[in-house]
């Protein structure tokens, strides 16, 4: 199914350049601005320098795909909808009715919706790939998530996804369930209580919010030991679009591509491939903080500065395509903006 | 100068339409997505929709004006950067050189600068009006920093330079001195000690900010006791750019037009403006959280939650600017996502 090898997930990712970094730098010392004055926006000019190997670094091509898949742990009486809203979605994706659907077309994205497990079969539909590795992640409060060959085959199925020449990959999720398995991710890969990493994801009431707890608490006495590694984790506690997310970074990061990450379930997908492949990590921006309380661990433990804070948690990769405009207005400064030399303007070293 | 009659900024503003902002928190719920998952951005339609009387809220025509005049309390050494860079910024502003030159243009937006007040006049440029009420305020550690006449002048000023038809408008200012001046007047305006209204501004060193300190508290203890109105207040301590800025903001209100107010120096003159006619406060948008740190003393008293928080400093609108396409997203998702109903999708609601 994809250009990887076995344990492709491993394959090396090389860094970004350090000498497009310096120049990008000293650019913004240079242009007609008190230094430091456009805060985040210069270090991300700078970092698109470096990832691009480019001194007046693009961002217009712009590929979304959106991974969805089924939980069995929704047995667990965990999401406030029901499961059929997955396939339901997946229809509402492919006709521009959901919120990633409207915010692909204003940024004129390359969007594509993959369907990596129903648990109800969904007709073929344009702009939708069916890859249906099974219906839906077992309960892994009975039993792992997935198999070992299902996992592999999810990541590398994430990988292919990622288009070559392209700006920015942004991956999306929809998959009722999904955030108890982010949840049970996170509370196994940060070693964190489910009291901190299980949220009310759509809306679940008190009482669902107490369900989803104990499953998580469940699952993890069920699969602790035998996680050994992230990818015994994923396997066991994750779920189909979680381990394609995972896989598309990478895929992404190795062939010189950023990605903009979404909300708590993607977080938590890019948390399990920087444990897969630690180099991944210069390759990726977080969107935005999630309203989902455990997202900040996760941000915390990766270093990572999200750019947006607006109580955003529907997923889809929403958050993550309401940020591209960010990223598009510190390119388009760092490439757009006069020097002091150029304007003919003093700077502030000659009055001190 | 202007249509406004004499004390025309006391004139009254309309309310935003409470029918429509109900039709659209209704529509909101029909959405498909979790009720509320789309935190601010839902807050943000629904004001559109307001403001606007539309239940289909639209954000294209957006105006930006910078203000630019000097301040003579740079006399005090006050700024890292030497009072000519006013008028050079102005030029760069003209040339499309500027942070938010570059920003105007891939907003596509009507950008325009006047030039309330330069101490060294600037030659007529295109896309410059001048008005220069006064070769830039006085050195409010002496006397006051403007007079009562040119106070009303560039009040009404600013409120002539909003077009009609437009449905953003974006104040930015440029001004060697001028966040003196802002911390002067929040000092003033909600009895701040200086220690927390003053900042680095474009990046004095330690010694800077002590003068910096020193000054608005020198002109603190010289007009304090002839701050008996916010009008006083503005006189004593503002700007002429200041000014015009809560001119503009008053301006905009009256015709129901909203404005995203930028950094510290706009807030400052969007506090005045709310001093002034306190309706204007349904009107405005708070764009993002400077890293000068006064600036939080202004959120909380007017009870703004800013949209970004970048570490932007530059001021020039700059900050107003990126922020737009936050906007123009919850609109564009509020018009054309697809409700529950339309998308064939199951709510939340049946399945509890």
């Amino acid at each position: 199914m994809s250009g990887w090898q076995l344990n492709g997930w491993q394959q090396p990712i090389s860094v970004p350049s350090a000498e497009h970094i310096e120049r990008a730098e000293a650019r913004q010392q240079q242009l007609t601005k008190p230094p430091g004055s456009l805060g985040q926006l210069e270090q991300l000019a700078v970092q698109f320098a470096g990832w691009q190997r480019n001194d007046q670094p693009q961002l217009s091509r712009i590929a979304i795909r959106i991974f969805a898949a089924d939980h069995g742990v929704v047995a667990e009486g965990v999401s406030a909808f029901p499961q059929v809203v997955t396939g339901e979605m997946i229809r509402n994706f492919a006709r521009g009715g959901a919120a990633i659907s409207v915010l692909a077309q204003q940024l004129d994205a390359d969007f594509g919706v993959v369907n990596m497990g129903t648990a109800i079969p969904v007709e073929p539909l344009a702009g939708v790939e069916t890859i249906q590795l099974a219906a839906g992640s077992e309960n892994f409060c009975q039993q792992p998530a997935m198999s070992t060959t299902q996992v592999a085959d999810a990541l590398a199925a994430g990988a292919d996804q990622v288009p070559d020449n392209i700006d920015l990959f942004i991956g999306g999720e929809m998959g009722i369930g999904n955030t108890t398995a982010a949840a049970a991710l996170v509370s196994q890969l940060l070693q964190l209580s489910p009291d901190v990493t299980v949220g009310r994801g759509t809306g679940v009431d008190d009482d669902g919010l107490a369900r989803k707890r104990d499953a998580v608490v469940r699952a993890l006495a069920l699969h602790r030991e035998h996680c050994q590694s992230p990818f015994d984790t994923l396997q066991r506690l994750g779920g189909l679009e979680i381990a394609a997310l995972a896989g598309a970074y990478i895929g992404a990061a190795q062939r010189g591509i950023p990605s903009l990450i979404d909300g708590y379930i993607c977080s938590a997908a890019a948390l399990v491939a920087c444990r897969l492949n630690p180099a991944v990590r210069d390759w990726l921006l977080f969107a935005h903080r999630s309203a989902e309380p455990g997202h900040r661990h996760i941000l915390d433990d990766l270093n990572a500065r999200p750019l947006l804070d607006l109580d955003l948690r529907l997923g889809e990769g929403s958050g993550a395509a309401v940020a591209v405009p960010l990223l598009q207005a510190a390119c388009q400064l760092h490439n757009g903006m006069a020097t002091f030399a150029e304007a003919g303007v003093s700077d502030g070293a000659e009055s001190e």
